[in-house]
């Protein structure tokens, strides 16, 4: 059994997710997994509206104990800023649950257009490998002389080499479990000359355990260049905080997938539940209105699944999502953006059907 | 007249220079400018072989009364690390002659291929504006715990309010002086939340002298992405050290124009000489044997002349390159890298004609 914690938090989360549900249960059935859901109102702007804060002071107690939490989106401008409902739900939990790795495949899709001539599904396919909880994302910092013309704002990054080596085995290890068995290594030892040429040694020391790995690195401006030109070169792509939440929506743009790509926050170790959360936000300008694309959902339930331990069924509803895209506009469901008519639950049960 | 220092530097700069100066002379000719040529040999890793430093003592007094610098390419990492040759020269000057702006034009050129879907000369003309002094490229931080397991590094970020305004000032008045009139200044407040904020609220502050000026803000992980799906969107794009790096190269690679790209280190107020070098680097593969496409370094010659007071020349310039460009490699002497057989010179030569 499987308890997985839910929570649609804002906008069309609260329309996506029940999709992302509708697709898992149906893999649950086929593979007989006992998956069970449990809903939480919190980390969303309509609690924050009612409580003064995104979550409970027990939200750890609560949630701490589940395999996973399904999340949908969170975020709406309007009534509560970005840095008070991000820093007070998402990037709490990336932080306090440990959730060290952020993974999110680059694939091209069939029935998606890629913004790239000449590319076909199957082209590309990489995962970027993203550190989550420190690096160039530190709280350490602040202004001096302030409100003067001296003015002066310092800001911290932070590499440990227990968080560095971590990040770099889990990437090693997904390298080294997949055919092309390549690593790249997204640096800038070249202008940041600190920490970055130490990042490059962790790379060189990792790699000593891992000589079936092909490994190779990029200076960050010439990566993203290469993401243009080049993205059949890559296999597993591992990078800092800062350059991994960069390439990890550069690759999807390059797919043309990136309102459908999926994320996962991971503790490896597995002592905290993990997170899985699509790329898109909540989308405030079109939520409520039945035209949200549940795919990205859906395919994070894909990657919960493997996460769990169920590769078969992960593996089942990926199928099923290329399956109805393959069908295209006049055969499947598609919702407004990839240029149908249906509603998100049409699509949601199109894919259901097909696992 | 003006008196411009000529570093050839390594590899294809030796070769690339003096094209960019044969269509330098023609411009010259039919613009009635004089322009003096001092050439140097310092900041390569041939003088570093010789010498062992990149750069004499007096540099600063040899080359700092010029007017501008014309530059080819450094870095032979075979014979002398990139952070060597690279601090000991590139960034020296930029530093020392407080070249605190970075400019790069991102253009669909005539005859260049975008690897984009769909796009066509005139779709995409932007400036990435790089702050190029201080920002993430600091030199503040160390290592502590060393070669233990609980080993850390710590490197800061520094943006001063005159660092951030400077840049921002020439920012806001390169948007004013265009057509569009419009700014995106590039962030990530929602992430690195002391100095992104900081940078965010000087664009505020600064976008009150300027009522004509458009300004939006991205996100850079989501900016790189909206460079790819929608770059006829961007006027001027203004950065900091790191991001800026980032985008200046990513636009010339969605162009097509990453080999052929111009970049100008610009002191505005002219107390120092600024800086002209194409984005490519010394391409030890191929460097020597006649086959570097000159364009970049000519491009530079478009971007100085502009810079030295003599911008109809300048536009001369670019124009040549763009009619030699147009009429493809059957009619004109294009070089391997473009689908031609034409030597550096013979593509050197074509445009000087066509000024
Ligand atoms: C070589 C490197 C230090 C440099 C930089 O990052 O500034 C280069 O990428 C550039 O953009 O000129
Ligand atoms: C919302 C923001 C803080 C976040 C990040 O930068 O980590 C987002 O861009 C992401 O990638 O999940």
């Amino acid at each position: 059994m499987n308890k997985i914690a839910v929570i649609a938090g804002d906008g069309i989360g609260k329309e996506t997710v029940p999709e992302g549900l509708r697709v898992l249960d149906a893999a649950a059935r086929k593979f007989s997994l006992d998956l069970q859901w449990d809903h939480f109102d919190f980390a969303s702007c309509d609690y924050y509206a009612k409580h003064g804060q995104m979550m409970p002071d027990d939200w750890k107690d609560q949630i701490g104990g589940h395999d996973a939490i399904f999340f949908g989106a969170v975020g709406w401008p309007d009534t509560v800023p970005d840095h008070v409902s991000l820093w007070g739900s998402l990037l709490k939990f990336r932080r306090e649950f440990d959730q060290y790795v952020n993974l999110r495949p680059c694939r091209l899709m069939p029935g998606i257009p890629s913004p790239l001539v000449g590319r076909k599904p199957g082209d590309i396919d990489f995962y970027v490998v993203r550190e989550n909880t420190e690096g160039e994302y530190s709280s350490v910092g602040g202004r001096m002389y302030e409100g003067t013309d001296r003015e002066v704002v310092f800001q911290q990054s932070v590499f440990s080499r227990a968080g560095t080596d971590r990040i770099l085995k889990f990437a090693f290890d997904l390298a080294q479990s997949r055919p092309k068995k390549h690593l790249t290594s997204a640096t800038k030892s070249n202008g940041i000359s600190i920490t970055m040429p130490y990042w490059d040694e962790r790379v060189v020391e990792m790699a000593k355990n891992y000589g079936d790995v092909k490994v190779d690195k990029f200076h960050i401006d010439i990566l993203t260049a290469q993401f243009v030109r080049n993205p059949q070169w890559f296999d597993v792509v591992v990078a800092s905080n800062l350059f991994g939440d960069i390439l990890s929506d550069l690759g999807p743009a390059c797919t043309g997938t990136i309102a459908i790509a999926p994320s996962a926050n991971i503790n490896p170790e597995r002592l905290f539940p993990s997170l899985f959360e699509p790329v898109h936000g909540s989308a405030p300008d079109i939520a409520g209105r039945g035209l949200a694309n549940p795919i990205g959902q859906i395919w994070c339930g894909s990657m919960m699944l493997e996460h769990l331990g169920h590769p078969e069924a992960g593996a089942a509803v990926l199928t099923a999502i290329e399956k109805v895209l393959e069908a295209g506009p006049k055969n499947a469901p598609f919702t407004p953006d990839m240029g149908g008519t249906a509603s998100t639950s049409d699509l949601g049960r199109a894919i259901a059907e097909a696992v």
